[in-house]
């Protein structure tokens, strides 16, 4: 029964937990070279079972993009081992006190960081995310539970066995890193209901997943959201700097959810910076969707649709619009925007500060692009995803963003009166 | 129709959250200033509405003890107007930089407390948590949708409106505090859905309830969950010490859900320790449910059933066990807790230290009263519940856990390579 199996994963997931939970940072660490050591010793068996989905990719006729993702090759396993010898380096947030307080009746309480427990997470095709998420989830002490894309399934399996090998080799339970190998749907919506056993699902993915879940869901979620984001190009902008932020922002890796979207500049130098920067975004074959002033100025602009401003193109297209002030680039942004990473370009200090107070998103920039949301350009070290929602975690999520925090109370016999 | 009603509010309090979010803490407390004038001004008024619930309440037959909650007075309305006074004594957390980094390129990067915006609030028959609740939110910059008790209806429509003067006065939008009137339990449901506005919901009430909104709400929710609490009498407590704990943690206010539910003991001191504690108990006419092993060494214990380990009593009944070491104390704490707040009682240092450690509750306590998890005893100067779920606020909540955190960066022009 594929239902009972998930369940029982999430049950195995949580018992082990409890031993992870209290594993030191040298026991943790061990597990993580452990891993490397079953990875580097068995990279033909993962290139076999990564054949067979490629194979499979190809008889089901999986798009040029999501195959590519799919394929591992050494130099990808290299990155891969790569990755885990970073996590090794990072500090453990575990046992962190980051407040105490002593009150005035002798009590001492301190907050301290601890992980979250057991930890669900939903993703698709690549499969480097098995080995990067469980390694971000075991160093932050924390049981995971991993159900990858089906068209990775069998590359996805030999890598769990790995893990599973390296769990042995250091006498950790298997249950600290489970994985469901159903591909049925029915198996994700049972991973929702398992409240009783996993802490935290973090679920990456299409829009469409991340907010059925998010509604179906009885185990509290950390949303990736899409990234419709923007570059305000303000009436005191350095024009070159901001072409330089646009043409980055768009340009440099259009694909992924911190690349601009949007473009909307300052009325007062539309005409000054529009023909430019958009003749610059067209030799790297952008696509310009406009407003009607933005059409007035730019050749080969096409109109922008309505549902355009509130649209994550993810591809070589940007959709601009002439505004005639700061508050309406505000409004405009946090009423159509995704609450991600959105940047203003102005020399003008006081309304810097504005933008960056007044725009509701996770990440907010003056004067640089904003494709540098991201856990390792913030210095964080690892990521293992951009949260778009308010609670909890908000931008780029590293080990801290795995734990939760714990009351701990030291008294010398104190009652309440 | 009042479920447009639901949405209707829902979007008028997101709309006002944006003026919140961008208000002074000046102009924050000038409003709950305002706020209180009204009260005081009205207090006539006030009661007026509290007896039309009051004869509702008793041709309905509630409780007595609800009837209790929902009575107010004139010492009861003063209560509540010094409740807003030390809201508007504590520091505004909007703003604060709790992080501050500079990378390699020169980004300046910050993190940076901001309202979470639109809090919904679902509760039950105080009357006071409407005025408390509104306090909160309104300091912390976010607005407020309310949804009360039926059996409250009317005062709460008078203090709302009262509310709502207050914000007249300061020329605040009468959106930044929407109440819900309808009576009906599809205006709860309508607020489920509404994750476009609502940022967060804090549903206060039965375990049933929240487990209901928990399962079916698309808005994150912070939950309050039920207090099973315990008190682990370990081998080397000092015997007076836990008697005193014990009998403060079960005694001093039973209907609270930081109140000890379990007493477990350690094997080596049961007999010494149980029969003198129970007598104590039994003089507060404290009802004792035991394991086969407590029914052998207190007279008047009855057997406790399975389900009594994992019950929230609320009343003066205590479940007591007989454990054989630290780790069965830890195990079972873990297992049948509600991850409250539990105490160990101990005088061995690395016990107390383990104990802390091991048990995942949201507060853990070493010699000293389970009864102390609340935001005014740990200095927060004001509570909005007790969270019992590890994401985002994790026990006891005051004004910085209604904000969230928000990634500000200052650039001098850089784009990613």
């Amino acid at each position: 029964m594929p239902l009972d199996d998930v369940r029982r994963k999430a049950m195995s997931a949580k018992e082990a937990s409890a031993v992870l939970y209290n594993s030191s940072s040298k026991q943790k660490d061990g597990l993580l070279k452990a891993i490397n050591r079953q990875i580097r010793g068995n990279i033909p068996a993962i290139l076999k079972a990564n054949r067979k989905d490629l194979v499979n990719a190809a008889l089901t006729g999986l798009s040029a993009v999501l195959t590519e993702r799919l394929t591992l090759n050494e130099i990808r396993i290299g990155q891969m081992v790569r990755g885990v010898n970073d996590v090794i380096k990072l500090p453990d947030p575990v046992g962190n006190v980051i407040e105490r307080t002593k009150r005035p009746n002798g009590l001492r309480i301190e907050k301290m960081r601890v992980p979250l427990g057991a930890v669900g997470i939903i993703y698709e095709s690549r499969p480097n995310v098995t080995i990067d998420a469980a390694a971000l989830c075991l160093k932050s002490g924390n049981a995971v539970l991993l159900r990858g894309g089906s068209e990775a399934i069998n590359t996805n399996k030999q890598l769990v066995a790995l893990i599973k090998k390296g769990l042995k080799d250091v006498s950790l339970p298997a249950g600290c890193v489970e994985f469901i190998e159903s591909k049925d749907r029915a198996a994700v919506l049972e991973m929702l209901k398992q409240d009783k056993y996993l802490d935290v699902l973090i679920p990456r993915g299409s829009h469409q997943m991340i907010g059925f879940i998010q509604s179906n869901s009885s185990v509290p979620v950390i949303a990736h959201g899409e990234g419709n984001c923007h570059v305000y190009v303000d009436s005191s902008a350095d024009l070159s700097m901001a072409e330089e932020i646009i043409f980055n922002a768009k340009v440099q890796r259009p694909s992924v959810c911190n690349a601009a979207e949007k473009l909307l500049v300052h009325e007062s130098v539309a005409a000054q910076f529009l023909p430019r920067a958009a003749r610059r975004l067209r030799m790297a074959e952008v696509e310009i969707r406009g407003d009607t002033k933005t059409l007035a100025l730019v050749e080969h602009a096409v109109p922008a649709t309505e549902t355009d401003w509130s649209r994550e193109f993810l591809d070589l297209i940007i959709a601009v619009k002439v505004v005639k002030d700061l508050d309406e680039a505000i409004q405009h942004i946090n009423r159509f925007g995704s609450h991600h990473s959105d940047a203003i370009v102005t020399r003008n200090k006081r309304r810097g500060e504005r933008f960056l107070r007044e725009v509701d998103s996770a990440t907010v920039y003056v004067n640089a692009s904003t494709r540098f949301t991201d856990g390792f350009e913030f210095g964080l070290g690892a990521e293992i995803g951009i949260s778009t929602q308010k609670l909890h975690a908000r931008g780029p999520m590293g080990l801290e963003e795995l734990t939760c925090l714990k009351y701990v109370v030291h008294g010398t016999g104190q009652i309440r009166k």
